[in-house]
């Protein structure tokens, strides 16, 4: 049975955590990539809104319909690039801000019991699925993306660092993404 | 030539980013690790605490003396362990955030000029290093060990989002540390 709790501690404090991390450093930080097609640490700030407008609660609210017999609608994890691209930085992390306090205020009024964590959706690549498990996701998918961005900050450096390369795990990640 | 600006603005905001990322979660987040021998968040923060105190400062001032012939001392990656657990973890942060700040200060009375980044000193596992290595790798060090925190708290969920697993990146990482 998950505990939502936990979850919801953390999922509240990432967008002090990027704020902390990003606003305000130099470009170097926040638009270096790992090569053609990878994301920057911006274009990963523009895919955590683009999530909490169209993924993570508007999926929990399909677990909760009584009709599961359709998956959830596809999400396009770049969904907003286009769009994100006009704005600064500064404007996106107060976006992130602004939409997690959002879908944290839904989240608590669904006034979810513990046994509602056992309902189940239908992910339209992974097939049944728990609002446990999606909830859960949800904060995993926060560390992963914090994950990525020090990776992608650090990559940064993998020159200046010289021969201390081999002792920074961090520089040895190539990502591990399934998708 | 490692340019210093974009590495003293990483180094001063870290404390914040790991208050923001760690304070006040529950034990499930903080105390958690990936195995017998390998670090929790807690035991992070305290390594980082030791590098100030031990490392970064003292082999830069070690660079900048005339005699060269020497090696930096050892460094113990673990040396305050012993110490660090007997402080919560609120504790160990402040002493993070008020050591990291004293080293800064040091090290902008240093007066470094982009000359002195090519200086050369003697590290015990891999020769000769620059000034402007250690430095860069100062901050890359902050980011390996904030993917390392992201990457030993997302473990704790990996039960927890069930087939969402494969999709997340980080649950795939096993850290690559050389040593």
């Amino acid at each position: 049975m998950h505990n939502l709790e936990p979850t919801i501690m953390l999922l509240g404090r990432s967008p002090d955590v990027l704020n902390a991390l990003l606003r305000g450093l130099p470009d170097i930080w926040t638009t270096g990539n790992e090569g053609e097609g990878s994301w920057t640490p911006y274009d990963v700030v523009a895919h955590l809104i683009h999530a909490e407008y169209k993924n993570w609660i508007p999926r929990a609210r399909c677990i909760l319909e009584p009709d599961q017999s359709q998956p959830f609608p596809p999400f396009n994890r770049e969904g907003n690039f286009e769009e994100s691209r006009l704005k600064p930085l500064d404007l996106l992390l107060d976006e992130f801000a602004r939409a997690r306090a959002n879908s944290l205020q839904e989240l608590r009024a669904m006034d979810l019991l513990p046994g509602d964590m056992e309902k189940q959706g239908i992910h339209p690549a992974l097939g049944t699925v728990t609002l446990g498990q999606l909830l859960a996701t949800w904060a995993a998918h926060d560390l992963t993306h914090l994950h990525q961005i020090s990776r992608v900050m650090a990559v940064q450096y993998k020159q200046a660092v010289g021969p201390w390369s081999k002792f920074l795990g961090v520089m040895q990640c190539a990502g591990h993404s399934a998708s």
